[in-house]
């Protein structure tokens, strides 16, 4: 174990030592094109690293891994019938466009590696023979006929995807022949947004919701011009699948607005670094644009000078960036502008972006996040769970077929727990985008460990009408996708907490296959992250990280807010308890908390009946006290502190024993941290023993100041005895 | 009535009309010395405005106002007993070094306009002869024996202060012949502390707890040098008695600790445009200066190296400004360093600076605001009222001569209500200055009205040993004077709320003279500020004005925290309701309400002991339930909500009527404030219409919070049935 420059950049899942089995090997890398370039500098670098060999053509030693492209795209096989192989997977992974299939047996034995070092047609022409249809521009598939382990592709972008599943299996990739396996994205974009402002603001500062550190695209008002760092940043996104980037905040100031025009530059730059890691640019833009940048006299999107204005600054754009992948809008919420000041409603104003966009192949991503943000909170009649419903879900069918309606996944506000949105199965007519929050505003800020992708593989299998019928993951992949705020910035192990980094790998994996279980995307990053293989003690390392990781996310839930109600947060910065920090501010984010009862009655029959925006069987489920579930109690339901909870505790007895428990949970996770000293990088272990000492603070202050509150509210003392303070 | 341009700043008290019936008479201005041309000039603009004349010597038309040096000053005739004159008086005005009193009658009548116009030695010998006593450096008689105003003093201050009462005394100062009055300050020192930054602090803003745009002396770290600023800021403070200025912020940054020593020029000009209104500038200085500044290894207030370096800087301080006045500090508070960190104490700290200062003539405002800002909310047996008294009472009698302890008002930090700190009676050995606290933090900031003489003059008057002994204002005349922290900055209104000079103004007089009534003193304020005889309804004026400030102080005490508990702010910036928002912090501010009862038991009986701090009878009135004034109730005592006030209410229905009747009031005052347009400046209108709108709906907002948490913990409804959320 090597100790680096503290200074460095953190590789993340991209060591060195995750090519140790691709870089000892001898390759042949097959194909033309731009990303081809970038697979064979990749392996390139690995065998300068590890000792193999690399080469394009010609003769050399015996290859043992080929990465090719396919020279022609078959047109799908309906008849082709796949069959689900991997270990793991759930029942209905093998329904058509799942991410992962194996073709039949048999084909792959006619892979021969021929001059070459293999006989790509012939695998390609077998390929398609077999049944394995097209890969898609995305897709590859990996076949390991005898010796020789080969990585077919269709497209640039498979290849690079293909070579980084190789990375992934590490030796695994060259054990037993097994035939081809197919893999393919379940979600045809996989992006993540940056919150990243241009300027610093006096209150967000460089990165809205950073945790860490600056912005790595812009410093106090200048493009920073790391073209190191971005491209670090782009290859570790293509390793984990991510394919598109927003680069600026979704609430676009006065300069960032202009990275639309006069600052366009500076967007192309960061296109033109993350283009060879098959990675499209969006931009956020301000639906006023028309009036603060163009002059004009309105923003009114039927006007006809606001239409061509954004049909030319459009062309514009993609004069500059022909692959621009479209603008994300935030409009009419939190204050920033958009239709309703014109009497237009959401599908005027996206449609209105979406038309120049569309001839280019770009999308509007319109955020469905548009809620009354200075509600009175006297008035228990106004629900802000139910605006992104209400606004949206008429406007269903409405949206031109490049628009993607980018819904949060809960109705509130990327909560530790929520309900997922209802928006999500109101729109049948719509291209829909689920958004997650990869940086963990409401999550500990990445000075907590909170393993996010449980949560989010929660959200993604739950099924909006019911067992058997389809999930979300299956809504998003049909339509726009999956979308997540960065938790990335300037910090040299780029998400402050070196163990936020999972959180990112994890979207971006959940994002190509929804299925993927949380421990096992876990077991793949920490395999490429620690290589525990190299380890002293492999075994200790892994089931460590596993017990640190696995269940921190409920361990967060545990200690925060409980029962669902969410927020309880102090204001404006979202970090450390406040239990009525938002109860009588204008956000709509309440817990009506009194001496007899706690929680929200969203019901129909005496609430605010936000129940009645889901279909059933969710409609009927969230309405009824008895059959909600406990984890989302206090979202649906007002209850005296003494109702009794289907665990068989009441209320504030979950609360006490919750928030002690989180606590203990919080203290092992310190213990066993201790124990991987010596077993990991020094500065990692560092860096993560300081945030762990302040996430035992903060949790311990969580702790105390909702069993406090609720004890002198409710005035109920511990079953246990505990102090209560 | 003219409309000046809305960019133009603000005369605020010194209009030119103010200045009528000194402008248009004939003045004769004897004497020689800087300040006696400000007090010509001053003159002679009046004169410029209004059409009289004003001369130093020569012929001219007759003279009907003598301004007039004295040559010599007698020493203080032990015989002498002066008596109270002036109405309105309370009986102890007539003790020595009230600062008016009237010599005997008769002697006035030698004054005799001789060729000067005015036989100035006899007037002057007269004066001593009738034992009218040394008038003092900042004294002046005010003499009308026949058809001639004369003002006499010994000291070129005392004469400017003299020309500003026959300002505020209008025409009145030229009616009835009457004897000498002489008018000498109660306080040596009437300073006024400037919390501004240098630069921009991230949080804090250019001015900390500055509630009127950014500083008149220093723009995001550059002096802004606007000199006619400047000198219009010491024209004001000179007119209402203040004669000392602390330019930066008591916590000092990186920045502001070098006008120390390489910024100190920026200093000097400061002090170069104040000198001429009689204001000597003092400077917030950082404990660490040796270490941050000076490159020494440490600033232990023992060590002979810093010793000496503090008293080579200190000589440059006075080479740059020989009138310097002196440091202010504050150590080991809020995280601002101090004599702890070496293991020393506060008079450690103090003395050291005091020793270098003291061959100059000054002084170390040495604050006693000290205590622990990092409590655990947990612990109920600390309490932060202690504080000051734990750390300071017991080194009475160690601190140098020209050490003042700087003590808040009360226990905590310029609370609505609070009792009167115990360091007031604590320390007989010690020279102490009382501080208030005029920009509004805790009262409105500005955006309220809040006049805040009434609470100021109820706190001078108050006795710490009971009826009939020494009272506040008699610790700080005989110590180290009256201190505040300044709400002006470079808005055009100075104060940003154009009645919120008012506060300025009474503050200085209060200064001058503790005993003037507050309503007496907003009638002098809003005779020179609104000059009413020129007013179309001169007597709605009077009478809306009063009505609208003179109780304002209370209304807001009345819609906000409740029965002296304090605090129920929104944390950080202090303004507006958060029952709970500094509940569970580490700042020492709780009230501890739960669903039984509220407050804090500061008992010796059963709570932390801080009742034990002040002498007989307080501690014994204090201690007692019973005994306990209403309105400090919560202060001292934890009650339940049932508990019968002296009032005959409840605790609970206490708070439920004061927040609707306070709210109540701010409604009349909107209302009032409307009959007003056409008596007063269109621009002062607008800005205070403004501002009434925030007023209210903030009022709204403390009643509906504080009225629905108390009836959420209590369950007790309104015995009125008013909704109470």
């Amino acid at each position: 174990m090597t100790t680096p420059d503290p200074t460095d950049v953190h590789p993340a899942w991209l060591p060195p030592a995750a090519y140790r089995a691709v870089g000892s090997r001898h390759t042949l890398v097959h194909g033309d094109g731009p990303l081809v370039d970038t697979v064979f500098a990749e392996v390139q670098r690995a065998c300068a690293e590890h000792g193999g060999t690399v080469r394009r053509t010609g003769d050399g030693p015996p290859v043992q891994l080929v990465l090719a492209l396919t020279a022609h795209r078959s047109a799908a096989r309906p008849d082709a019938t796949p069959t689900a192989t991997q270990s793991g997977r759930t029942p209905n992974a093998a329904r058509p466009g799942s991410p992962e299939t194996a073709v039949r047996p048999g084909w792959t034995e006619a892979v021969d590696p021929g001059p070459l070092g293999v006989n790509v047609d012939a695998a390609r022409a077998d390929l398609a023979a077999a049944g394995g249809g097209p890969l898609g521009p995305e897709g590859f598939a990996v076949v390991r006929p005898g010796e020789v382990t080969v990585v077919l592709a269709d497209d640039q972008a498979g290849l690079l995807y293909g070579l980084f599943q190789v990375v992934r299996l590490g030796e695994a990739a060259y054990g037993p022949p097994h035939p081809a396996r197919v893999h393919r994205p379940a979600m045809r974009r996989r992006m993540l947004d940056h919150w990243d402002n241009v300027d610093v603001h006096p209150v967000m500062g460089q990165v809205e919701r950073g945790y860490a550190g600056g912005s790595i695209f812009w410093r106090a008002g200048h493009p920073r011009r790391d073209r190191d760092r971005v491209r670090a940043y782009g290859r570790l996104l293509a390793a984990c699948g991510v394919n598109a980037v927003s680069v600026n905040n979704v609430n676009v100031h006065a300069t960032e607005a202009r990275l639309l025009t006069d600052r366009l530059d500076e967007v192309a730059e960061i296109a033109d670094l993350l283009r060879p890691y098959g990675i499209r640019v969006h931009l956020s833009v301000t639906f006023a644009a028309p009036v603060v940048l163009g002059g004009l006299p309105t923003a009114d999107p039927l006007d006809e000078a606001v239409r061509e204005w954004w049909a030319e600054t459009t062309q514009r754009v993609y004069a500059h960036i022909p692959d621009f992948g479209g603008y994300v809008v935030k409009a009419d919420s939190e204050g920033q502008p958009g239709p309703f000041s014109y009497g237009r409603d959401h599908a005027d104003g996206a449609n209105l972006l979406a038309g120049p966009l569309e001839p280019y192949g770009g999308v509007v991503h319109w955020r469905a996040f548009v809620y009354d943000h200075r509600q009175d909170w006297r008035d228990r009649s106004t629900d802000r769970a139910r605006a992104a419903h209400d606004h949206f879900a008429p406007l269903d069918g409405r949206f031109r077929d490049n628009v993607i309606v980018q819904v949060k996944h809960g109705p509130m506000d990327f909560q530790t727990r929520e309900p997922v949105s209802p928006v999500i199965a109101a729109m049948p007519g719509t291209r829909l985008a689920v958004e997650f929050q990869v940086t963990q505003e409401y999550t500990g800020q990445q000075q907590h460990v909170c393993y996010l992708a449980p949560w989010w593989s929660e959200l993604l299998r739950f099924a909006p009408w019911g067992d058997g019928e389809r999930t979300v993951a299956d809504v998003a992949a049909d339509g726009g996708g999956l979308v997540a705020v960065s938790n990335v910035g300037d910090d040299p192990f780029w998400t402050g907490h070196p163990l936020a980094q999972a959180n990112l790998y994890a979207f971006g994996r959940l994002a190509w296959d929804p299925k993927l279980r949380p421990e096992a995307v876990l077991d793949e990053w920490l395999d490429l992250t620690f290589a525990p293989a190299t380890s002293a003690d492999p075994a200790l390392l892994r089931r460590t990280l596993h017990q640190i990781m696995d269940d921190s996310w409920r361990s967060y839930e545990r200690y925060t807010a409980p029962l669902g109600v969410g927020f309880m947060v102090r204001p404006g910065h979202h970090y450390g308890p406040d239990v009525d920090g938002y109860e009588y501010t204008p956000w709509g984010t309440y817990h009506f908390a009194d001496r007899d009862g706690v929680g929200v009655d969203r019901t129909r029959a005496t609430g605010t009946g936000f129940t009645g925006q889901y279909p059933p069987p969710w409609s009927q489920t969230y309405e009824s006290l008895a059959a909600c579930p406990d984890e989302l109690l206090l979202f649906f339901h007002h209850v005296p502190y003494d109702h009794v909870l289907h665990s068989g505790s009441t209320v504030v007895q979950h609360i006490y024993d919750t928030h002690f428990d989180g606590v203990a949970e919080v203290e092992a996770t310190c213990r066993r941290w201790e124990w991987l000293a010596g077993l990991v990088d020094p500065t990692v272990h560092a860096r993560v023993t300081e945030r762990l000492a302040e996430q035992l603070r903060c949790a311990q202050e969580w702790r105390d100041q909702v069993n406090a509150y609720f004890h002198r509210k409710s005035g109920v003392p511990d079953a246990h005895g505990r102090p209560l303070h």
